[in-house]
Parts: C-alpha cells; structure tokens; sequence
C-alpha cells in the first residue's frame, strides 16, 4: 500500500513529500525529478516568485546509491527565499508582521478560519498556497522512475487557457517548446495573447489540462468495492489539486449526448485485441482496460486579482478589497504538472493494491517464491 | 470516522451496506430509507427488474427501538428474486448455467475478467451490477436522517438527458412529480421523447445530474491535506458511481473560459456574510464556505444495447454481439438518487473528521465535559 | 489490503462477519468455518447458551459454487434464539422490558455508557458481549482455507487454567479430545477440577493460551514502519479479543530475566537454515523470520459472577449488586479459538501487504505477468 | 484522526516524525520534546554513541510561534554524526564501504533481508535500527504538551532489569533521579550492578517497564469494533517498540491465577465513583474507565552481544560469528522513554476518535457551533 502525504508551509522552511510503501531496488532518476519540479516553475503567465525558487529535490530519507531501500521516502524541497521569512514564520518565537486579515475571495482564507479558527489568515494560506504542490511533484518524479520501470508512461499537456482551446495530440518535443504546456506553436500564441490580454485587465485565467498515462496493464483498480476504482481514485487525486473544478474521464461531460452505441468502445478482432475507439479513457467499471488513461481537469482562474475583489476585514467586517499578494494571472501549465504527479501517484497506488494477487493461483505462486526466497539464504 | 462499504451480488442473497462510526443516540427515520430506495428504482427509461424488486431496507445490527447504538449498522437490501437464481449463486455447490463468455463493451467485464482472471464473466458482472447502488442508497437513506437532525438537507435532480437540459433551480414538488427526477414539466416531457428515441432505435442515453447540500457550516474538510479536502471526498465518492465519467464541483468545466472577476465569489457586507455568487460551489481550498454545495455529475450511456456491441467469445476469441441481459435504455434519474447518497456519505465522513475538534479551546471543552459526564454516572 | 469488521448484537438477529480484499478463486472449505464455529461453543465451563446457539455459518455474499469472487464476503451467524428477543431488539419499534441499570464491573458496561451516553446498559452489552466473536471466528474459519492453500497452518491450546499450568507440546488429537481445549488428559482433568471449585464458590477463573502458525515464510511484516510491523498486527488483533489482558511473543515476559546469550536464537548451519531456538516466536524485528509464530495470551477471569460484585444503579446512584445473567465460569478454551482466528486473520493481512511486492523486480515481473494476461483475453 | 509516521535512516541525515491531524491552537512547549530526546539518550548500559548524539528536535512545519496550525508537523532530529557517513549514505551515489554480510540474530537482519531482498545487511539496519525511536520520542515529547492541555498526564519507570525488580510506586523526583529511570535508589544500584555483570561477561540484558495515564476521560476507545478499542491501540503502539515481546494491561498476566472475585474493580459509593482496585488498568471492554491506564512492557536484551553469536555469512552460507557494532548492553531505560511516547500517540489517537462526537446531543451542538462561527465571521 503506498501512502502519501506532504508537508511544509509556503514560506517555511520548505515543502516536505513522504511516500512510504514503495518496494526496495528501485533504481530512481533524481535528473527526473529535478525535471518535474522546474516544469512545475515554468508557464507563461507565472509572477516574479518562481525565478527565487529554482526548487530541487533533496532526498532525507529512504534511497541510498539511487535505489530505493524499501523505508519510508522524505523529500524536501527547500525554500531558498526562507531567510526574508525566517523570523515571521519561527516554531518558536512569535514575532509580530505580515498578519493578513482580508479573505481572499476564491482562496481557503475564510473557509480556512471557520475550520481552524485561525485570526491572522496567514496561518490559512501558508498551508493553503500553491506552493504545497511542490511536494506533490517531487512524488510524481519518484514515481515517474517507477511507472517507467514497468512501462507505463505518463503525460500531460494543456488543452485549453481562457476561449482558446487545443483539440490535438501529443507530442513530447511540441510541449516542451511550449510556454503553456501546449503541443501545438499557434495554439501557444494565442493562449499567450489570452493571458497578456487578462493580465492587462488585472484579471487573471484559467483552463483545461489533459492527463494521460499508457502501458497500464489491464486489471488495475476494482469494481468490487467504491473505493478501490480507479476512477475512485484518479478523480480523488486531481480534484485535490488547488484550483480544480472538474474532472473528466475519456469522454466526460461529453458522454450526455451521445447514444450509447456512439460511446461505447467496441471490441475488434486483432492481436492483441484493441477498441474501436477510447471514449472510457481506459476504464470501465472502475478498472483498467488497457488502453490509455485519459483524464481532463479544469482549472478555475487564480483568485488573486491585481485589481481586487470584494472582501471585508476579518476584525472589525468593515469592507475592504482583497489584497494583492503574487503576480501569476495563469497557473494552467504548471498545474498539468501537478495532475501529471497526482495521476501518477493514484496509479501507483492502485497498481500496489491490485495487480500483485488477482487470484489464489498468482498469490500461491508469490508466497512459493517467497518461501523458497527466505529458505534460500 | 465514518466507515462505508457495501457487499453483495446482483441476483444473490442481497445487497448489504455497512456502516460504522456513527454516533449512539440519532433517531433514524425507516421511511426516509424506503423512500430512496423506491425512489432508485423509478425513472422513465428503466426495464422489467425494477418492478421485480421493490426494495425494502432490513436493518441487520446497530439500530434499536429506532435510535444508533453507536454500534456498526448492517443493512440488507434482500433480493426478492433469489429463488429463480438460488442454484446458480449457491455459495458452495457448482450449478452449471447462466455462464457468459462475450464481454460486453462499456461494462466491467473485460477488464474485471483481467483482474479477477475470472473465466465466467457472471462472477465479474454480479458484483459490477448497478444493482450494488441499492446498498449505497440505504446508506444514504440513514444519513438522511443524520445530516437533517444538523439541519443540512440533500437534493438532486436531473439535469441533462442527451440533447435535452434544463437549467431552472430545484422544487422537490416538481422533481417528485416528473418521471425523469427534473424539476420542469416541458423538460421532463422532452426528455421523455429523447428517452423514447433512443429506446425506439435499440439504443441508450446518458446525462447529467445536480447534488446540492444546504445546511453546511463553513470550514468542513480542510486544505491542509490532499486527502482531507472536502472536494477530494466528493468527487472520490460521486465518481465511484458506476457510470459516471465526470464530476464538476460549482462551475465546473465553465470556469476554464471565464476571468477570475467573473468566477471569484465576492464577499458582499450583509449578516450572516453572503457571496454574491456561487461559482465555487460551496467549497474553497477544500473547505467548505457555507455556501451550498453543489456537484454536477454525467453519466455515460447505459452500455447495454439491444442492437448490440461488437465483442467476442472469451472461449475461443471469436467474433461475438455483446449480449443484451436487460432492458433499461436510460438510468440517469436512477443515478441522480445515487449521487445524492454518495454526497450525503462524502459530507458526513468530512463532518466526523473535521468539524469537531477545529482548534484546541474547542477540545478542551470537548474533554472536559467528557470528564464530567463520566464522573457524573 | 485484507479489511475484517463485524457487525450484531448478542441478541440481535446475528452476528456479521465483513472480509474484503482476498483473491479471486480460492476453494473455501465450508466445514472449516462451522468446524471452528462449533468449537468456540464448546470448552468446560460454558454455560447454556451455548446449547441454544449451535452456529452455522451463512454466506451471504462473496463466494459462489465454493470459490472466492473476489468481491466482499459477507457471512451471517444467525441468532437462534432470536424470537425470544425480537420484539426487545426490534430496529424501529421501542419495546420496554430487558433494560440494565446496574453495571457489571469487568463488562464495558460502565465505561461504555461514558462512550456513547447510553441510560440503558442494554445498549452496550449487546455489542460488547463476547458472542461477537462468533463472527471473528467464521473469517478465521474462511481464512484457515486460504492460508492451508498457501501451507501456512494455525493451532491453538489451552496452557493454564487458573493455577494449572501445561508446558508440554501440541497434539491436535489430544487437544481436540480435551473438554479444555489442552492436549494432554491429565491436565485436562486437573483444570476441569480448578473449573469446578471455582464455580462451586460462585467465582470464575481465567487462564492463558497460545496460538501457533507455522509455514509462513520469512520477510512478513516490515521493520520500516511501525504499523506494518508483524508483532504490531498481531498484538493489536489477539488484544482486541474481549477478556484478554496480555499478549506474548515468543519467551515473551521471560525475555527480562535471562542474558541475551540465552534468548537470541542463534543460526546453525544446515539447509534450509534453521535456529537453535525460536524465542524470538518467529519475529525479528517485526518481520517473520521463517520460524513458527508463537503468541500467548493470558485472558481474565469472566466478569459476572453468580456471588456477585459491588456496584450502583446508575438511575439514582444507590449501591447495588451486579446482576448475573449467564452462566459461563471459564472462557478460555472459547478464547482460544477466537485467537486461532484474530492471528490468522493478522497473518493474512500481513501476507497480503509485504509478501508481493517485496522487491522492484518481483513488482516488474507480476505487473508483465497483468500485462500479458490482460492481452492475452 | 491522528497521523504518525517516522522517517529516516539511522547514519542518514536524521531520523523525522510525522504528525497530522492535530486540532490548530495547541500551544506546544518546545523544551519538553527535548527534554525527553534526551531522557531517551540516557540509561545506565549505553554505549558511546549517545554521547555523539545529543538529539534536539528541528520543527520543519506545522508550529509558528509555538502554536500549531492544523497543518502537518513534521520534525527532525538531525544526524549530529553524519558527515562520518554522508559519502556513504549518499541517496545517489554508490560509495562501497560498510557492507555488512552476518546477520545477527535477534535483529531485524536476516528476516528484513528475506522482506526486501536486500544482499547488503547495511540496508536492513539503517532503518531497524532502534535509532528510529528517536522519531517516537519527539511525537511523543509534542503530544505531552497536547495531553497536558486536557489535564492528561504519563509517566513512565522501570520496574525490572534482569533478576531486579521493582514494585514499588512512581515517584517522578526520585526516577529522573534515577540511572536506569527506576524511582527507588536501592534497586537502581542493584540495577545498575545487574547491569556491571553482565557487560563483564560480553552479554546483554533486558527488562520490563510500566506506563500509566492519569487523567483520561472515562468513554475514551470503543467496544463496538475491534480495531476501535482502547486496549487495541495501546498494544499495538507499545508491541511495536524494538526488542519489546510483551504487553500487559493492568493485572496482565496475572490474571490468569486469581479468581474473577480477585480481579474485577468492584464499584464503591463515592463522589465521583471509584473503584476499590484497579486491576483492570484502567479500560474495560476496551473503553477507558477514568482509572490510571496502565500497560506494562517487557524488553528482550539487546541482540549485540560482545561475545558474539552464531551466525553465517550471506555471501557464500559459511558459519561466522554476528558483527559486534555498538556498545549498549541494556536499553530498557530508554525504551521506556519510548514506551512513554508511543503510550501517548496511541491515546491521543483514541481521544480524537472518540470523545468528540459521542452521541448525536454533542454533534448537534458541535456543528450548530460551528455553524455560529462560520456566520460570526
């Protein structure tokens, strides 16, 4: 069973990933995860912060020599910027400044309060910001070196920023010359022209990603019980993702009108056998298929708005305007990073929880293996 | 924390539900139960099973006298057809008959075939059966009651029957009088026509339903962990929904093509504090703002088609139509019922976890009358 | 990953035994689970209910025609004295009559009233009473199937009764022939002796049993993390069985009075490899090193007494006796099958979490093993 | 719910505790976290590392001005030896050195090896190591500042070390005063001279320790699931400590030879009522009873021994003689440390679970609270 959390506030010390579970011997490609963690930087649209950051991977615990020891994984990824917040965001001492008591509309901020009934709202968006996502793609580049090591490969790509939208494939080399993520030069342009155009306004804009990973055996996840789907699962992880509004499946929204004999994937003799077409997006009863996975999230535009929403001022609720605190307008590209991570951990995950004993007759078979294993030495 | 799991075949003994962690001494309504699960098995466009069934909810454990125990609840949903497939669902003797062998597309049966290895597909496609949304509609049936007696109620309605949608809000009145569950008499007649269409060409439809909670206090779920987050529970537990290929959280998949000033709900000077909008749905990093929450889910097309699906025999891999077992042409109404218990399942879970203990004066009293109370017996 | 709950009350309509997570296609043996149902019912010392009950197990869902489906298993323990209680435990109506006032020390009584605020003990006895474990017997009846299929087997016997001690080996004839559940005839009568005094003088008495599983194969459990532990799962399981106070691994207590040199077990040269000793009861640091795991268990004497203990009515406060409602003055031969059960569904789920993906290369195998089955249907 | 994970190797970079689910608002006392490092480092019988290693706990998240936030903690105690291993330890470079090839019996050596298949023994014992404890030990040292909060207290003495036991009370003065933490001078000599004869003769020797709680609730843990009970989670946190191989509650093993007349706490006419004994230890039917929790341990002696044991070498089955690596000969005082700590996760978890929403009176009151907060703001 894999388990995963993160920890860390924005301007803390840095942000932390933990991933237990994991079998022993893997050989991990740190280049990878170093990888992943500065897409995640990038993006047309991003404010001033992302140059400080230049985050990397620093591994505390559980690889030795590049291979995973089979202990629990810790992985930091420092805040290079935590000397200018040092003070303000010390465990232990309580040093006055940079209290922030106007909720910004959009943000957990006064949601945040109701639940922990936190009074300085820093206390909220600390946890809250963005910034935590850099745990999560640090995971996602550990399990990038293991999804690869079983031949299963994960990608994604933006589709759509604001009205302009992008309805072709993937290409690995198109999206990385792409400021946005898109594999196509003059859908980029004009997804360029649409952030310019809102950040102009002070506004700022969101979008759609895809998420897809190929080489998933069939078999994966399970229709036995609402929590072991795999659908369960990847809907469960990229919901999770700050600024996540919608998740689809293969078709999704588009599934509603269309008759059934246009939407399901009929079975065509070949070797091995393929589907006419993947409109379940490589699902069905909440299992694997074997044919791709297709995810598309939709992002919501980031709340901070240069020229202000309504808002109040917690102590006193006399209206005031939400403060302007970071300067992206569009997060769409370095959020289909983050959905490439957490696809990528809740395949892992359903892939540990399904694939090792499908019957009596494989289990009979690991154990044999295990027992002569322990014998053996 | 609240625990939910179902069991049971489609045409064996039942289906059952389970829950734990409720706490002792809330009265359960019994008709609110029935109610559902009658109300699960209306809906223009189902088949000759459901008239078959009329399920019931037993309670097996955990309810006394009409009040929770505090004790584990188990509750069956007998099926009133057992005795024509007693021989066949024996746990323990091998009855030969009733074997499929023709994988049918859009179902769990391939796949599940994969990770089972099953060679029949009836032990894949008992457990995958829609049927098992009975348990969860029992299940939801009680929570009813629970989130009431908090004064949070659950509705839902359809939305979308293929080319047919309705945008209007919700009358109960109007939903419990339409044969699709929508709340408008021309659309529901509409969608009716659409219904007949399809069927009339030995074809299937989908579409769209809303869940909407009204009641929540603010700061239910929490941004501080990816699996704590009020939206990684919903979309968790309405994906899991055999069907369902897309859950959208408020906006949803609008937000992508709007600016942030025009998705963002600003907080407008009134008491209680209100937003001008709703566009987040009822939720903010995760959290809900005490606003509704609201949920748009589509759901494919039934896969089963008179006209039928290419396929092929397990046996020898020969060519094959998928077979064609029952007759329900469209289960979007039916799936609305099951998108509100699994709402209803996902808000209480986060309620259990996060509302009790926000912050530690909270606890402290928690304890302390915990205390006294002990002391007092 | 193995999940065992249970469901009912004592005079419910049954007991409810939940497994979810075993493979697909394992041959369950249908007498083993009565088999050892019916052995928890018997032991000297038992008083009439057990006469009453004579348990069967009922599959209500998971297996068909004798095989595992990899779906949840659901199996009933039905009440049959339930008539008798019908209309007091009957789920929706109140019926007056059978309340308690007066808590039993040693019962949950007391403490489970301060749990769930429950005025009528009633309310606690019928899930804290000791017929729950009828239900953890039948999933360790299941589990014996699947285990014996993978050569592990488990055993249990009585070592004391009260001052009556047995140190010899297990013989499962002689045990099965002992009214006490203790291979050896002669122990056996002393502690049906010790039983007999104890219950002339209107007292109860407990005792101390072992449970042994041998064939699993070394690497079970983990050392990386403390909840994955094999000797964490194992306490947690047999500590949970009502009555019991103290767990053992191995030399267990013994272990604080001897020089390491006499308690680790040294390896000797031979093949397969062996140890000299096995104090250790076949963990080392919470991973099964290939030698049989040996618990012990001591459990404390029944709590109600036909003399009677000093307590109140919780109604008023005024000093009371405890009231004596069945006759059983010795438990532990009915203990000890419950423990059979709790470590072999421990073992299980230990077996299930680290035995299958011990290493990256075992993982890429079963994964290309997925893959090629599922292109292979 | 309570989240604890460790993390970390034992020459790596440190060894992390990670704790989520802790309500925000808690004011955290810095110096008892360290205060109990290095209790943990002390102990009549360590050897020379625990000079080296002075432990102070480094908040990495989740405490700003020494208040929690509700967000994760994670916190490290650095490695103060660890550029004498960083080449190594190195998480991507392969630096030969250090292998080690004997198993030695007693630790996690050769059954860890058969868990993940590791050939150097090196990659086992980074992580058995009971350095790991130090992780405990600081969630330990965090929650005492949480119980303390909530007028819940533990403590923690060595009662045994080989022959010398101790029976006497506790006395916080007189065991701080104390080398092997024992609060009595004489046996702490007679300790201590246990201790002397043994490492003169190149062996090891171990003990026992009780742990007690004062001050928890009565209706803390619960009777209705196996997993929920007190006495579950207690065994399992303790069980799980290196080199323990017994758990005891109250009377423990003891309970085997009295008669139930003996054992059970009998309840005495008092304001507010006690128990004339409490041999129970504090938790009936799993449920705490507002007595003393009280759990006793029992420590194997530590398996590195001077003198050596036998043992063989992985590479080629030779007999060889297990590796000598550090110096203590008895830890027992220090696993008391970790008894302490692991005592507090566990009922720290247990009261989150289950004092919060005992019956539907105290939910309601709860969320209308929560709902009042969520619309003051």
């Amino acid at each position: 069973m894999l388990i995963f959390y993160t920890a860390g506030e924005s301007h803390g010390r840095g942000i932390f990933a933990f991933l237990d579970g994991l079998p022993a011997g893997l050989t991990v490609e740190h280049a990878l995860i170093d990888a992943d963690l500065s897409r995640r930087q990038k993006g047309y649209g991003r404010g001033g912060r992302m140059a400080i950051e230049q985050d990397r991977v620093d591994v505390l615990s559980g690889i030795r020599g590049g291979i995973t020891l089979g202990s629990p994984i810790l992985m930091a990824v420092w805040n290079r910027d935590f000397e200018n917040w040092e003070e303000y965001m010390d465990p232990w001492k309580i040093v006055p400044g940079r209290e922030l008591f106007t909720p910004r509309p959009g943000h957990a901020d006064l949601a945040g309060a109701a639940r922990f009934r936190h009074t300085d709202l820093r206390n909220v968006l600390e946890r809250s910001s963005a910034r935590e996502t850099a745990g999560r793609v640090a995971a996602g580049g550990l399990l990038r070196s293991f999804l690869r090591c079983l031949d299963i490969e994960a990608c994604s790509w933006v589709t759509r920023i604001g009205e302009v939208a992008f309805e072709g494939g993937f290409d690995r080399q198109e999206r990385d010359a792409s400021s946005v993520f898109c594999p196509d030069s003059a859908t980029t342009s004009a997804m360029e022209e649409a952030i310019d155009t809102v950040r102009d306004q002070g506004d700022t804009i969101g979008g759609e990603f895809k998420v897809v990973l190929t080489g998933l055996p069939a078999g994966i996840g399970s229709y036995t019980q609402w929590d072991q789907r795999l659908d369960t699962l990847v809907s469960a992880h990229l919901m999770s993702i700050p600024g996540i509004k919608a998740v689809q499946i293969g078709l999704g929204v588009d599934c509603a009108g269309l008759p059934g004999s246009q939407v399901h994937d009929e079975l065509v003799p070949s070797v091995p056998r393929r589907r006419k077409s993947n409109n379940a997006g490589g699902m069905e009863g909440g299992v694997s298929n074997g044919e791709p996975v297709v995810v598309t999230c939709t992002m919501k535009p980031i709340p901070t708005l240069r020229k202000g929403l309504a808002s109040f001022d917690l102590r006193d609720g006399s209206p005031a305007q939400a403060q302007y605190e970071r300067s992206d307008c569009c997060a769409v590209p370095a959020a289909s990073v983050v959905g490439e991570a957490m696809a990528m951990i809740a395949v892992s995950k359903a892939l540990l929880l399904s694939c090792l004993a499908p019957d009596m007759e494989s289990l009979k078979q690991a154990v044999a293996a295990q027992r002569a294993y322990g014998e053996s030495l």
